[in-house]
């Protein structure tokens, strides 16, 4: 066996065959779908619900009208697509895995939190640069109500929310990656350490994730030799205000100034005063459907010709919360660049 | 890019630089270090709390020494360690996430329920053969406690159980794959579909799994041309004795007779009459320990020559079977030869 590994120092991952996101789907609920970005998604549902009995079994549909929507657009079917990488925050990611249970599609279920969007790329694209696949969909979603009742307080309570809070979007976004075409690449691959600095406010995610953005961006700068100059848009995935405010401030520590183009997805999606989600939005459908909305029609139109993803993802649970323990960051990052 | 994908059929990797299993590490509870195989453990712990103060907190540190302990023994240190793959059963797979931040390797979070052992051992050996890694983890654990209150009742209500109750194992499995030495190696990895015939019993997993099971062994023969006359063993994941019968008479009907070598873990690891585990051991732990315990150790020394591993997960949640759904299965198999 060939001892020559393609990573470039610890984290990271220079593909050799750059994979090609040759479609995506955005799929969003009514709030989000009146937030700054509403031009963007592909599709707005007007019932958060779907028609469905349960939040739940809602999210789980919009996963798979994401997916579905995703490879249609690409001119594919689902006996094309070789793997699906999906995961959720649901306990037992029951959005994906019961939206696999409808697709003949070999299936990889993965738990990064809301790290989810920039791991199953990150999966999707070593796949086709290990020359494991054709075409390979990456996916993931989030619900307001199901995450809610499942991390917080049943809605009906009526909690009052505080400052640093976030607002979980509802939505999904799904994208199919293959080998061919003229579409933006993934060059780059790297994946996160989880990280830990006590913070256990389950009320300021944004502080607990963002030592772990930090981290990753450093390492990622560091692995390939790259600085905030080489990317359009450095985007994180749902820090929100507080965790941005933490990260540019952090990086600039490292001697990374990232005040230029660094963009937060939860700090994109709302008009936190206007629509009342405080910090910003929140959950694994923020960076998905900010990415596969609207950074993939940016890049498209080679409005934005290089972002660096890097979704971020809290790894408590309500158990581990309750028994005092702090809450792990991770954060994994993908460049993607069309030129 | 070159169009040559290594597939064979359609959900089936040959894997062109086989990769090695290097080192294995099983850490037992006390009742599974009284079951038939507590000599091929490599540790019993006496007490299933390990001192910590609650059970989840014991499942993570059980996985932390697991995968430790399999570093230590293949003769390396955490830094050279590319990637952690591991998940476990509980909610945000805390167990895997809280290990994996007191480890110093890029972690890539699972979920397959009791699929994970052979989830993780496909990626793990594909990120070798991919050229992604020199050294690579995989791990998965679970806890008979942990797994009862989040999945059942508190242990306090001393529920009773039913004959096709199986018992979650304490415990947890780690590998170490590398790229070269004399060891058993990773030939062909086949990843599952999700299926689901209708079954609602979560008092009855191994009904549930069974078709998933059945639908990856007969794809893997398919896709490779392969017998059940090439393994000296084909081990299900933790059907227990119901899953098993049903696995075997499916697997009959579709052409397949494994009678003479087909084996499934949760058979194997407890006397369920002695110990009084019913249908037998189930649980992410279970096929992880048989086979970094028991198999790995054949394995080493010859006696078994080939083994196709095929784990098997029940993909609901405590939320989907309260709204009526009914359980979905994956399975994925791994085939391990030491010829």
């Amino acid at each position: 066996m060939s001892t020559k590994v393609k990573k470039v120092g610890k984290q990271t991952i220079k593909l050799e065959n750059p994979p090609k996101i040759i479609s995506t789907y955005s799929i969003v609920g009514p709030k989000e779908g009146q937030g700054p970005l509403k031009d963007y998604f592909h599709q707005i549902i007007s019932d958060d619900t779907l028609g469905k009995d349960s939040f739940e079994k809602a999210e789980s549909e919009m996963m798979y009208t994401a997916i579905k929507s995703a490879i249609s657009s690409a001119g594919l079917t689902e006996e094309k697509i070789d793997y699906l990488f999906a995961g959720d925050l649901l306990n037992q990611i029951i959005s994906s895995g019961f939206a696999a249970r409808e697709l003949n599609i070999p299936f990889i279920g993965l738990y990064g939190a809301c790290s989810t969007m920039s791991e199953s790329l990150s999966m999707a694209s070593l796949f086709l640069d290990g020359g494991f696949a054709n075409y390979v969909v990456a996916s993931t979603s989030s619900h307001f109500s199901s995450a809610e009742r499942q991390f917080r307080f049943p809605l009906e309570y009526g909690s009052q929310r505080c400052p640093t809070c976030q607002w979980t979007v509802t939505g999904s976004g799904a994208m199919v990656l293959g080998k061919t075409g003229n579409y933006p690449e993934v060059t780059y691959v790297t994946t996160g350490l989880v990280k830990d600095y006590g913070e256990k406010d389950t009320n300021n995610m944004g502080a607990a994730m963002a030592p772990a953005a930090v981290d990753t961006i450093y390492n990622h700068f560091k692995d390939t030799g790259r600085t905030p100059k080489d990317y359009d848009v450095i985007a994180t995935g749902d820090l929100g205000k507080v965790g941005k405010d933490i990260t540019t401030k952090l990086l600039l520590e490292y001697g990374y100034d990232v005040k230029d183009n660094y963009v937060d997805c939860g700090d994109m999606i709302f008009n936190d005063e206007e629509q009342k989600t405080d910090a910003g939005g929140s959950g694994c459908g923020c960076s998905a459907v900010v990415t596969c909305g609207y950074f993939y029609k940016k890049l498209m139109k080679k409005e934005i010709k290089s972002l660096l993803l890097v979704s971020t993802g809290a790894l408590m649970s309500t158990t581990s919360s309750l028994q005092g323990e702090s809450i792990p960051g991770i954060a994994h990052a993908v460049a993607i660049e069309f030129k």
